[in-house]
């Protein structure tokens, strides 16, 4: 790889992708994107992107390719269908930043590296607002001199920059880790609030009393508000947690590891999505706490 | 009840009454003590206390009663054994800090209030530290009179004085939702420290990632450091959750609410107990997620 700014392909420009491919051109680098939705691949050109019409189109050539994909098959589509990978330049890494489970992760990684190129797995989180912002929390696993080797477009994308372990997996690990806590803070909340309202405590001032103590999370003093309003805006839909928490409890699967509150977590939030909630804000898990899905398992 | 500085009867002088009645002593009021530890009843006549022999002698001519026991039964017995309560003045108020379910707290307001006397269910949170300081966060529930009577003594125990509801077991319940969400969120702060420990990924760096983000909460930064080490200082013991989240599934169940969270917390907490570590730091919940205790249910 030359010393000049890396090439970058730049796989999957969603609300997540967009912003971040946008801020590498930014930088300097020369970026090819590709999105499976030809008017997202077009807003990037709009941007001083180059329009991909594929994957390999946009791999063809590049030193580093960042698939910000929503599974890990659509990431393995994009770099193997009619040979994409082999586009790359030699001593091309391929950095995957979409929440994927770990094993599913470690397997791409494999053939990658079969392949001849580096791996770095690469989740995110900080949400639109930090891809926007180029403030993500990157949690990066890989061979050290592959994360050493990204590092520096890695830095153009987030502001804390974690190399959590040299094996693929560990990335997602971490990703996996982070969204489960977040995933039970929310039900934690909803289930406390809705204990309150049942008793005729105040909603307000028992959300005062919370926020302000040892029972604080972030997530309480960021959904909590909305949890007290019956329409909010919607932020992130229960459906993004029927996912990643999804993704969490097939994690411990993998490892004989015990999830006894994140599977109770999940269990909430496909309560919410099957009754036909699921594009709802977050903070409407509350739901599952009312009659008539409330049963409890 | 005169203008001049309550005569207040405090009884438990544990290591959170003590501190309490010491903060009513410097603040000028006339504080009659007693413990069923003899020693513990000596340590406040040590601060300008009085030492009472009995509940009764305690209660004999004071204005309020505060009871900071250890459960309800405690406090039953303290107020109606040989008719203490029949020595506070006219007018006189009992208020109840210690950490009931709401049902028994209700009921023990009926009683005290069969009595003649005004009651107020008003647990605190904010542990030793905030006892001796001053500083607690009080939830008090009861008729707004009798709340307006307790406020100035109560002003001098806490820093926020929340008035959550009018009817006795609203303070009990704030406080059980308050207890809800910090066992609940030491569990899933457990959990997700186990699950990364279990693949490799660097429990520090873990740590420093989950507390920076999203996933962050009070409980996280205050016990996810002493979850890394092996034999911390115990500051909450394990067995306090067992109790305390003991009264939210009782409290939930009074009202059919689902609390599918608190149980499975309670029921690590109960697991680590169960297994001889009641009295180990809370912070050593981890330990549920390890063999061989780590059997799912």
């Amino acid at each position: 790889m030359s010393a000049a700014p890396a090439r970058i392909a730049f796989i999957g420009l969603g609300s997540m992708g967009l912003p971040m491919a946008r801020n590498l051109v930014v930088a300097g680098h020369e970026v090819a994107g590709f999105d499976m939705r030809a008017e997202a691949t077009a807003r990037l050109a709009a941007h001083g992107g180059r329009a991909a019409d594929s994957a390999a189109a946009a791999l063809d050539g590049a030193d580093i390719a960042i698939l910000m994909v929503v599974n890990i098959t659509q990431a393995e589509d994009a770099l193997f269908t009619n040979g994409a990978i082999e586009g790359l330049s030699p001593g091309g890494v391929v950095i995957v930043m979409a929440t994927c489970p770990p094993a599913a992760m470690a397997a791409l990684a494999g053939r990658v590296e079969a392949a001849g190129y580096g791996f770095l797995d690469a989740p995110v989180s900080g949400g639109v607002v930090g891809a926007q912002a180029g403030s993500l929390t990157i949690m990066a696993a890989g061979r050290t001199d592959i994360f050493e080797t990204a590092k520096p477009v890695l830095d153009r994308l987030g502001k804390k920059i974690f190399h959590v372990g040299t094996e693929a997996g560990q990335g997602s690990t971490a990703k996996a880790v982070n969204q489960l806590m977040c995933g039970a803070h929310i039900a934690v909340a909803a289930e406390a609030m809705a204990l309150a309202e049942r008793f005729g405590v105040d909603r307000q001032t028992m959300f005062e009393i919370v926020s302000g103590s040892a029972a604080s999370s972030w997530m309480l003093l960021d959904r909590g508000p909305r949890m007290l309003e019956d329409e909010p805006h919607v932020t992130s839909a229960i459906d993004i947690f029927v996912k990643d928490l999804g993704i969490v409890v097939e994690t411990g699967e993998g490892a004989q590891a015990p999830l006894p509150m994140a599977r109770q977590a999940l269990d909430l939030f496909r309560r919410v999505s099957a009754a036909g909630m699921g594009s709802l804000d977050d903070s409407q898990l509350i739901r599952a706490y009312r009659a008539p899905i409330a049963t409890e398992t």
